[in-house]
């Protein structure tokens, strides 16, 4: 999947939505624990629910492996579902990866051929030769981590470098968006902060962002969309615990899909606002 | 585990080695491609081979993961097959993961409690908030991420805050060693550039350092415990394909093990020098 494809995907579902399947076992509603494979049977509900509302769902692979093999036949189930109900939504494995370049051309296997995935967080961390092996897989997406939305990101994340008057996060976008094949990166930017997609669009004007923290972590939607959007939207906003756990109860399925509506609903509403849709 | 207890181990194996089990599928020798779990039978050989010559195994995630849920199965078993042989050998996670807490919490589950490893490998981008849940598990260690071995470490590690006279990864050593059951903290810093260890050396004197990069990637073993030795040792030296697949053939567990032992014989050197053993 391209820009385009993506944009266009965003304009007929009238949303920029990603829901995040951080399917935390401990939260599953009783009554689907004695299933033979809750997670599974969890996530199914939530995205026969809520398909019609995202344009992508965004497994974070945290929740699986806690539960070993287990979790991950959970999570093959689960990106084959998704496949199943809709070929054209996105799949986000969020892994936050980041490592040398033969083990990265291992993980680039696992999320792309052998879980299918069309795109993966990574850290930037250990720089372009770690990144390089996931942007070899035309129509995949890299997703690289630049400003976070949890409170410790300002530790190194806004670490200084005077003379070039960058914060490393600035840093990270103006390089990585050099790279070759730099149209299928995008970058994480976190909606806690919405005052800075300014700074950020100065940098990488085109790109799209993949926005965690609206909801639960307290982000606005719409400051983000007036500070963070471009021409061909230029967002994916992610909501997780808010959608899945809106209700814990056997009307999960249901509670879940009127949040998702929700957000659905405000995002065509910005997406008009800006004369996209 | 904690530090007296390793370095204990150090000077009772005469080693400070750490053997990556890199295990990529594609390179296990013919003979074992027919077996059951392949995976498992040619780890099962090296561990058997080589565990009296090093302290730690360091699975990298990557190459099971590559083979989804089957791969676990056979880093479970792995793990496992390493305590039976030696309880006392550290077992290291080598996952650079580093996501927000309540996704922290569920990795450190993974790695601490259901792989029972004792340390695992995370990337600092994110911040301290991102580290503390895995540092609340006494006796388990954190292995942070400050130099790395690849090409591109230089990218973003080398970015430099002139008023602080420091480079990132300099600043992630400075700001870690502070947190909290920073004793349990561990960095990693590549072989490839022994001649940073006196630097490295100048902000963390006593902590221990986890330095890939000796064999394949082409480092020296002398000069890294020239610069980087401290009065516990403070090194645990890792090699991975070096060792695992010094040889293609039927004899790929005495090969292996005639490399771990060599190592091991530099490393008991090294250690009688500094007076240590």
């Amino acid at each position: 999947m391209d820009a385009s494809t993506l944009f266009q995907k965003i304009k007929e579902k009238e949303s920029f939505l990603c829901i995040g399947l951080d399917t935390d076992h401990h939260r599953i509603p009783e009554h689907l624990q004695y299933m033979e494979d809750p997670v599974f049977a969890f996530n199914r509900k939530i995205i026969e629910a809520t398909h019609k509302y995202t344009v992508a769902y965004k497994p974070n692979l945290a929740f699986y492996e806690a539960l070993g093999s287990f979790g991950w036949k959970a999570l093959e189930k689960t990106i084959a579902f998704i496949r199943q109900t809709d070929p054209s939504l996105m799949v986000i494995a969020d892994a936050k990866r980041g490592d040398i370049g033969n083990t990265s051309k291992m993980y680039a296997r696992t999320f792309f051929d052998h879980l299918g995935c069309d795109a993966v967080t990574l850290s930037p961390y250990m720089g372009r030769d770690t990144v390089m092996p996931f942007l070899e897989y035309e129509d995949k997406w890299v997703i690289l981590l630049a400003l976070t939305s949890n409170t410790s990101a300002e530790d190194f994340q806004f670490f200084r470098n005077e003379v070039q008057g960058l914060a490393l996060y600035e840093k990270v976008l103006l390089e990585a968006s050099k790279w070759d094949h730099a149209d299928r990166i995008m970058f994480v930017v976190g909606a806690t902060k919405a005052e800075r997609f300014a700074a950020v669009r100065e940098i990488v004007p085109d790109h799209f962002l993949l926005v965690p923290g609206v909801g639960a972590q307290g982000g606005s939607l719409s400051a983000v969309a007036r500070y963070g959007m471009n021409n061909r939207c230029g967002l994916l906003v992610n909501s997780s615990r808010g959608i899945i756990f809106a209700s814990d109860g056997e009307d999960f399925a249901s509670a879940a899909a009127a949040k998702a509506r929700q957000l659905r609903d405000e995002m065509a509403l910005l997406l008009k606002t800006r004369g996209l849709i």
